[in-house]
């Protein structure tokens, strides 16, 4: 059966761009876009209309539960399976602006973040990893060794200020523990989904500095061929997941395909 | 002026037994202790009549922003100052009982534990900051050198299972995110509060295997050597905080000094 990949949070930014990737790139896979809100994802739709077929689109707040597991429902009743689940949205707080100090912080920014940023891409985890696990391997690189081959992979979109090791500017408080949580979420996924005989990989991915819409506030003092368009950042994220395999399972690695420390 | 430590959840568990620890052994010190219910807290009370003049309890549900910034209010006008805040208090889902698996994860149990374990302690940090920063560096080790010398300093309660590089047995997710985040929480606030002239020494904590209402449930395995009481756990916590200094700010320490990769 060919290719499915789920990208949540497709709607703009590195999720729309994983969409455009694969399908440009790997003529039979299919896609599962999801995003909160289907009827302005217009962007969205013209890429559906120049694939005829190919691209399903599914409303999905990750902060609702229920969205979640219906749209695993749809999900398993038309595919009975996925290969690929990258959780791609997050914010940088409500109201898009890092903390640059703890006079910044508020309850309700740390929890709309971590919420948004951790709790979902989890959330995603739990309903979809059944049909991960039904999966048939059909992105990575599969090893000779039948008995480590994987059936699906979880890509965490992550970014390198969610590493407490190498954080030494501080701030962005709200942003920072979200990424160090979800990269947890993801060593965690990691252990459980790797034990049993169908295989998940699960990676937690840094895209570099990419323009986008969370970051473009903050680009002014980023060397010019260290911005990445969205294009660019995929091209290269896109390349560490078709090179990934149970060996790789449970780390972060950067756009390049360094590790990151967590 | 007399040292004025700050015990968060200081009810039960961990924080009560800070508290007996440091009016004990610390003649001249003064407690601060907080807890979600006051009129429960007989041991406490207790603790207060056994010490007089020498305990304050306050109200605090770390889960309320506008508790912990009148507490904050409280404590100024009261002592002007802390040396020590100490963020004790955790939870390990609101059922008490860790996910054993993916399935057992939910929307409300993440939410809950990351809220307790992670937002509370950084809101404390926000509003009492200030007051460490005016401290008299009542708690620690002094350095020689006058420009490096502490005014203040944060113990986060954190657990070896909040680490994600030594992470190899999964499980837990909601407490082992919750941790992981407040690490990266500690080590911001190590970055943030070490920049000025009064600067906060800000560690994670891990208190070893110990006999509390948390993790009673799960004491089965453990080793009689390894499981220890509240009294002795703290005796060797707070023989760490004796010797902290600048230099140790930003990490996060095991009951026996080692330091636990994040």
């Amino acid at each position: 059966m060919a290719a499915v990949a789920l990208v949540q949070g497709a709607s703009r930014g590195l999720g729309l761009e994983f969409c455009k990737h694969i399908l440009s790139k790997k003529s039979e896979a299919l896609i599962i876009a999801t995003c909160r809100s289907p009827e302005k994802a217009l962007q969205l739709k013209d890429l559906g209309e120049r694939y005829p077929g190919k691209v399903t689109i599914l409303k999905v707040d990750v902060t609702r539960e229920n969205e979640i597991q219906q749209a695993a429902e749809i999900v398993k009743s038309k595919f009975g399976k996925i290969d690929l689940l990258i959780n791609s949205s997050a914010m940088l707080l409500p109201s898009g602006k890092g903390e640059t100090s703890l006079r910044d912080i508020s309850f309700e920014g740390l929890v709309a973040t971590l919420t948004t940023n951790t709790v979902g891409p989890l959330v995603m985890a739990k309903y979809f990893s059944p049909l991960l696990m039904n999966g048939s391997g059909g992105f990575g690189q599969q090893t000779a060794d039948k008995s480590k081959q994987h059936s699906g992979i979880i890509v965490n979109m992550t970014a390198k200020v969610g590493s407490i090791g190498d954080n030494r500017l501080g701030g962005w408080y709200s942003y920072r523990m979200s990424k160090a949580a979800l990269n947890m979420a993801t060593r965690n996924l990691s252990i459980e989904l790797g034990r049993g005989r169908a295989k998940v990989v699960c990676v937690s991915l840094h895209p570099g500095t990419v323009d986008t819409d969370l970051s473009r506030p903050y680009h002014k003092n980023v060397l010019k061929d260290r911005l990445f368009t969205t294009e660019c950042s995929v091209q290269y994220l896109m390349n560490l997941i078709d090179n990934l395999s149970v060996d790789k399972t449970g780390k972060c690695f950067a756009w390049d395909g360094s590790e990151i420390p967590w």
